[in-house]
Parts: C-alpha cells; sequence; structure tokens
C-alpha cells in the first residue's frame, strides 16, 4: 500500500474538531459510513471528520448516495475520491465555505449499518482463540490439523447484523446440561467476541478466483464487529454443520469503514511462526509476506447497568492487537474465499473471528477470560461476571499509531443486552 | 391446510396445455416464478400454466413486479390471489379474453432466480442421509447425540444461487490425500444434493420467535433444490465450523415456487419412529402431528456429454419421497431457526438438506450412492461414474399425486457443469 501526502501527519483541517490530539477521525482517516439526519428515512454517505459528519453528495464528490455503489469503485477511484476529500477539508481550502453546509454535527444524526450486506462470512484467524477454545470444546483435540493449512471459515447471517447502539434481546434456545435431557431457555452463558470486520468494494464474477496479489484491490475498508455468542446454545447445536443459532440472532458492526488507503501507514511484515507450514502458493505472495499484518489496537469495554447507573465509566476488560492475534490476512482471506469460483459482492463483510492476543488478559471473549465460566472477572463497583447479564453494554473500540504518523480511531461498536420478553 | 375448491381435480382452463394429464402445471398448481421476455431487463411475476407463462401484472391483480413483496402478502391475500387467478383461468372464465394477452409461451422466456434471495440457510432433515454421511465421515459416531434434538442447520451463500440452467465450472479448492500435505486442485468428488428449497413468505421482527402453530403462515411455497458439493474439499475443510468453499461455489434452484395452498391435498400425518424422544414443545403442535409432513416424489436424473450427444435421454439415478426422508417439517424449522428471535425476511430460502429415502436406490447424492466412490454406477451407453464429470449434467423433478386430484409438479431444476478454465 502507497504511504501518500493524504497521511502527512502536519495536514490541519479547517473542521477544528478534527485537529484534536484525541479524535478518531482526523483528516488523515476519512471513514466511510451511511447516516441520516433526524426526519429523513433515506439514508446517505457520510465521511467522519472530528465530531462531524460530511454529506458526500452535497460536495459534489459523487452524485448518489448508495454507499455499496461507491464501494464498487476501481481503486484507482477511489484513491482519487480520497485525494479530492483530503484537499476539500484542509486548512485554507477552497472548498471550505461550500463544504461547511454539507457538515452536520456528528451526535445528532443517526449512524446505520455502513452499507447493506449482501452475504455475511466468519473466519476464524485468531489462532490463540482457536487454541484456547479448542482446548474447552475439544481437549484432546485443540487446534485441528487443518488450521495452519486452511483459512477457517463459515456463512454467517446478514439479516441479523446490527448498526452499533441498537440493543438486542437475550436469546433462548436448546441447553443441555451433561445428564439431562435438553430444554428451551434463556442462554446462561452470554459472550461477545472481539473481531474486524472487513468490507468488500470491488466484487468478482462467478467462477473466477481472484489471485492474492489482487486481492487487496476487493478490499474497501474495515470496521469493529462484535459477533455475540451463546455459548451453551453453540456447544450442543455446533456439530456437524457448525455454529447456528448460538450466532445469528445478533451481531454488532460500528459505523464507519476505515478504509484500506487510511490503513497504509499502519501494515507490518507477515511472518508465520517458525516451524510452522509454509502458505500453498495461492495464499503466498511477496506483498503479503512485507506487509499483509495491519498494527490496529483493539480493547473491549463492559459496562453494566448498575455502573451506568452509578456513573462509572465501562471498564477495560480485554486489549490486544490484529497484527499479533491474527494467523491468516486480509488479502489471504480473499483469495481463499473465492479461489473455488465464488462470487463476492460489494458490501459483502468478512467477520475475522475472534481476535485474541497471545496472553490470558488478552482475550477476545469472556468463554477464554474466565475459562468457560470457572473463573469471574471483577467490575469497578464489586461486581462479578462470568458470562454478560442484562443491562450490560459492551463496546470495542479500536485505533493505530504509528511514530511519526497521526493515530487514527475506528469509532465504536457497541450493544447493550436486554432482557427477553417473558416466554410465549 | 384447507382443501378448497381451487383443487377440484375436474377444474378445466381455456388454456389447453393446462388440461394434458402429464403437465406439471395444471390449474390446480398456479406456482409463481419470475420471467423476462427476449429483450427485457427487467424481471416479472409470472405463473405457470401449462405450458404457458402468465404475466401477473397484466392481469391486474397485482400493480407491481416485485416477487418479494408478493410472497410477504398475509396468508388472507395470499389466499384470495390464488382464488382470483384459480377463477380467472377455468374454462367460461370472463376473463379468458383479457388473460389471453397476458400469456407468454414458457419456452420462449427466460425463467430466473424466483425471487431475490436474502439469506439462506441449509438444514439436514434427512436422516437416512445424515445417518449414511455420518457413517463414511465418523464411522465410529454416525448420527450425533443432538440428531434427534436439533433442527440441524447452517447458514450458506445467497450470491451463488443459480437459477436452473445457469451452467458452473468445476471448482477448486483444497485437497489433502491420507498420507500427503494438502495443495490445490480441481475436485475430483464433484456431487449434487437432492434437497427442496422452503421459500419464506412473511417474515418476523428481531426478537419476536414464530411459534410452530403459526409456522406455515410464514412459508410461501417449496421449490427443487440442489447443493452442489466438492466431497473432498468438504473433508478437508469442515472442521470445527462446517462445509465452505465446498458448497459455496454454486446451488441451483428451480424456477417455480409451488405454494403451500397448492400442496394441502398433499400432506400427511408426522409420526416420529417409536423409541425416539418426542419433539420439545416448541417443535411440537397436533396440526404438525397431524399433517406436517409432505407427500413429494422426487427424482434425480443424470446425462452426460455423451450421453446429450447420442440422443440419450437422462437417466434416473434415484427416487426418493420427502415425507420418508425427512426428520423434522417444514413448520419445525421456522419455530427452530426463530426461537432464538431470528428474523426470516421474504425471500429468505431454506434448503431442507439431502433427502434420502431409507433404501441405498433412494440417496440424494453420488457420495451415498456409490459409497464415497467405492462402486460406480453405470449409465445407458455404457459410461460409468463415482462423482459427477465436466459435461454431466443433473436434473431434479419433482411431484405430487394423490388419488382423487391433478397430479402437480414442480418443474425441472437443472444444471451442467463445465470444465474449469486453466487454472491462473
Amino acid at each position: 500500500m502507497t504511504i501518500d501526502a493524504s497521511h502527512d501527519p502536519a495536514l490541519q483541517s479547517w473542521v477544528e474538531s478534527a485537529n484534536a490530539a484525541d479524535t478518531d477521525f482526523p483528516i488523515q482517516n476519512l471513514p466511510f459510513g451511511r447516516f441520516r439526519p433526524a426526519g429523513h428515512d433515506e439514508w446517505r454517505i457520510g465521511v467522519a471528520i472530528g465530531d462531524q459528519v460530511l454529506d458526500l453528495r452535497a460536495t459534489g464528490l459523487t452524485d448518489h448516495t448508495d454507499m455499496n455503489r461507491l464501494m464498487a469503485l476501481a481503486p484507482d477511484e477511489r484513491r482519487a475520491l480520497r485525494r479530492s476529500l483530503s484537499a476539500g477539508l484542509q486548512w485554507g481550502s477552497a472548498q471550505e465555505k461550500a463544504w461547511r453546509a454539507a457538515l452536520f454535527v456528528a451526535s445528532s444524526v443517526e449512524l446505520g449499518l455502513p452499507c447493506r450486506i449482501g452475504d455475511y462470512t466468519d473466519f476464524y484467524v485468531g489462532i490463540h482463540h482457536a487454541t484456547t477454545v479448542g482446548t474447552l470444546f475439544r481437549p484432546d483435540n485443540p487446534l485441528l490439523p487443518n488450521y495452519k493449512w486452511v483459512p477457517i471459515g463459515y456463512h454467517g447471517r446478514a439479516s441479523t447484523i446490527l448498526a452499533s447502539g441498537q440493543p438486542f434481546t437475550r436469546p433462548r434456545g436448546q441447553l443441555k446440561a451433561a445428564d439431562a435431557a435438553p430444554r428451551l431457555a434463556l442462554t446462561q452463558r452470554l459472550d461477545f467476541e472481539l473481531e474486524l470486520g472487513l468490507f468488500i468494494g470491488r466484487g468478482n464474477r462467478l467462477g473466477e478466483a481472484i489471485p492474492i496479489t489482487s486481492a487487496e484491490e476487493h478490499l474497501f475498508g474495515i470496521a469493529l464487529f462484535n459477533d455475540w455468542s451463546a455459548r451453551d446454545m453453540q456447544a450442543w447445536e455446533y456439530q456437524p454443520l457448525g455454529p447456528f443459532l448460538s450466532k445469528n440472532f445478533a451481531s454488532t458492526v460500528s459505523p464507519w469503514i476505515v478504509t484500506m488507503e487510511a490503513l497504509a501507514p499502519f501494515r507490518r511484515p507477515f511472518v508465520r511462526p517458525e516451524g510452522d507450514p509454509q502458505p500453498l502458493p495461492y495464499l503466498d505472495s511477496e506483498a503479503n509476506r512485507h506487509a499483509g499484518a495491519i498494527d490496529i489496537e483493539l480493547e473491549v469495554r463492559l459496562q453494566s447497568r448498575a455502573m451506568r447507573e452509578s456513573g462509572i465509566p465501562a471498564h477495560c476488560i480485554s486489549r490486544s492487537n490484529f497484527a499479533d492475534a491474527a494467523y491468516w490476512t486480509a488479502a489471504q482471506l480473499v483469495a481463499h474465499h473465492t479461489v473455488n469460483g465464488c462470487a463476492l459482492t460489494s458490501g459483502d463483510l468478512f467477520g475475522s473471528g475472534t481476535l485474541s492476543g497471545p496472553r490470558p488478559d488478552q482475550a477476545g471473549s469472556l468463554l477464554e477470560l474466565t475459562q468457560a465460566g470457572k473463573q469471574t472477572i471483577t467490575l469497578p463497583g464489586g461486581e462479578v461476571r462470568s458470562f454478560l447479564e442484562d443491562g450490560d453494554s459492551i463496546a470495542l473500540v479500536g485505533n493505530c499509531s504509528r511514530a511519526g504518523f497521526r493515530r487514527i480511531g475506528f469509532g465504536r461498536c457497541e450493544a447493550t443486552v436486554e432482557p427477553s420478553p417473558a416466554m410465549g
């Protein structure tokens, strides 16, 4: 990925909040999402800048409001759009006066799903997560023999992917205790999963694989993603075809897609641990080895209802990093998903899988943090948790930083667990 | 389900081909699909009648061309539409003159996917299939302990579901022989799966389960469905999260959705084998026990390229029946899928899973018919098959018959395997 003038850390914007040191959205970021002002039904394409949202069509840089169409732009066109946005938002830009009329205060508008999600695939790139969870579900066989060869993934449900902030109710399903018959009950082991969501830009035609050398041309960008999970339902239902109702009741995605262009300064070499098999040729390239990983710091924050009511801020329960957690790169996922000719479409979403770091306190789920409920974590205020309680909210946050560059952030991916209505 | 005057076997249509004894589409059927005449881009809603397609909007019975919107009609409205279609197409109807102008010769128009498919779930209701395949993949553990409690299902890929007649290419993927490292190669074990596709009509709201007592109100109807599978890829990739690239390269659906109303005369009691556990209450109802099963005769026909070129007709390689093959009913699938609050949407597709009958010659896949390639089947003309070869076409057909009623059919679900282009 090319680092160009749009990443210059000296760039300042006439949107003053974008120049604050702690903003997620300086002029070096420019993520895309969908918003609508109060009283309007139709979604518009927005660009986050400081504490404002820029209405893209109102700038004249596009003539439509279809985010999926924008995402399907050719990479050159995307890069040109980024340069135009960067130039127009810079301090001293001739567009300032016209574009001021295209700004909305972010807190005053509704932020929706960033695009229409056609198909959603969840991968499993977190090797520390796969190993720890494998130990819990299959003690004698934690990491299966295919893991280091195949970027394991499976299809998920698109209709229940929710915008950040949208609550969902505790699901019920079949639970089975060791010595009892299964029964229908509310999940007692509700969990989050710290993931990233990779959004597809340009699609491919059915039957035409995307080679790894052009895989990143098909990636539009990355958001935060929480794949809520009911562990007790999962344990009983998942064999032989994989998780189903334990996952498809809700997933939450953050409103802003940070583009691959914005992430260019934060790329890292992608190195396999010594002794591991080399990737098959269709999953290997020099560019992928040189800069396939992305350095994204991630954090999980929990706030219970009691904490909220007492004014206690959300408590960090885990910190991780995409580059340390992932055994496969974004480019490898695109190449693998299409090697059989599978057609991807603009707006498709890849979940990364749970991004647990190597240390126990870097785990991306309560299943790991509490060793399947055998331990508890203590919250400020004294409450303890093994799994999520009604009223708990989970917020994922993320950011990229590197000496010589402006820090960029991902915003928030947050939702609250609501109690289930009485069973019918 | 109510049997009303629209099922009267004495009813004749002014569309003469609909009165032929061997038509799939007599006036007692009236399935819905999407078609477009040559030179037109937009899909229209059609009703199959004999060898003709009736343009629904041109009859004045709807004012739009959106099949998904039609499918979302309330059940009373759907039934009223069926009655109007039946009356208008009857011999002596006052509509004959006007509606003749709304007819197209079926062979002259393009038949597409019957609707936009939002989310696609594949179930696994075929207990004989699950047992046989379980024996091949897990000899010591063929039918897992959850099978008779949980209607096992998993999410599939919607973007690669193809209209009948659309070819696809042999996929490549990772294959692994027992004592060798995995390699990328074209599948050597390409298979079909004989399934039915259940289409959702009205959806439900996130968080609101559909009780089994109203589950069928949310089903629009049933089509034929072929879930093409690459068995060698499947064996290597499917643990622990289920099949992925071995399935998502292509699935084929037939053009016509036979409505639940049309199927009313062919319902059967749904009886669990003695000694099996009773379904949990959310999967049980008197109506489901009384008439949850549907008597649909199914058949698989294979025609190789050589047979096609020699004029040898497609050869029947298996016969089965939905009612004999399925351990779970359509209503149970809807109730199970939503018990956790998962939102279904009009146009969602449920694959039934492979519908193998109890006898070996009733198997719904080559995996079963050839015992994972250990045996071969011989085709007319002398060719043998263990799995599918390039140029082979598979056609699924189905029909319902019962003394005192007109036979109704499902049309054809057909596609041909094309050779893969040279590997890039």
